[in-house]
């Protein structure tokens, strides 16, 4: 298995911003169209579980819009062959002290590179 | 590329049924064999954001055995391809109230099935 092919790295760290650049703008089509339309996706929140992509769609549709700007540090992308690749990243909103950590799975579908499962926390 | 193929998650419950049973047991040298030995491993914990296997392993080292008898609950661990997959549980330790979220990316390396990535927290 081939550890962080570069090609395969392009093209996943430019879904990670893609991800990043409509997470801000609370952009809902393309959070929602980045996610894997599974009943299999899992995505836990800072302070919600949530299983399966309609789970995930209503939450989109639900969040406010406010505060959503953030930096990233410390982000980690590895790919692992051609079809699969971790993103991990530290992020801090506009206006907190607290440090958020965001991990994400991403897999290649026949529609594109899509996050399988996601996992965001603040450490307690 | 094909979900839930059989044989792969089969090995991968088997994998994580191995990895849980060594956290309650405390069992460190298992714990350590089971993350991918590589600078590229990643473990957000519920406390502490750890890059990299040594850093990973000195958190396991130096960790307090006591209190780590648990219950899981959720549990969903899904295959993508022969050699990736994602494990998602709930768990619930003894005496405490509070529901935890554990996520694990599992890649199939040439000595086994290892967590590359993984994420726990307690949502705020």
């Amino acid at each position: 298995m081939e550890i962080n092919d570069p090609t395969t790295i392009a093209e996943v760290t430019e879904a990670f911003a893609r991800y990043e650049q409509a997470l801000v703008a609370n952009d809902v089509a393309t959070l929602d169209m980045l996610f894997w339309n599974s009943p299999h996706t899992i995505r836990y929140g800072a302070g919600e579980s949530l299983y399966g992509y309609p789970e995930i769609a209503a939450f989109r549709a639900a969040r406010s819009p406010a505060g959503l700007a953030r930096t990233l540090r410390r982000t980690v992308i590895t790919s692992y062959g051609r079809d699969f690749a971790t993103a991990n990243t530290e992020f801090q909103r506009e206006g907190s002290a607290r440090i958020g950590r965001q991990s994400q799975s991403w897999a290649r579908m026949p529609d594109g590179w899509r996050v399988v499962a996601a996992h965001v926390s603040f450490p307690g």
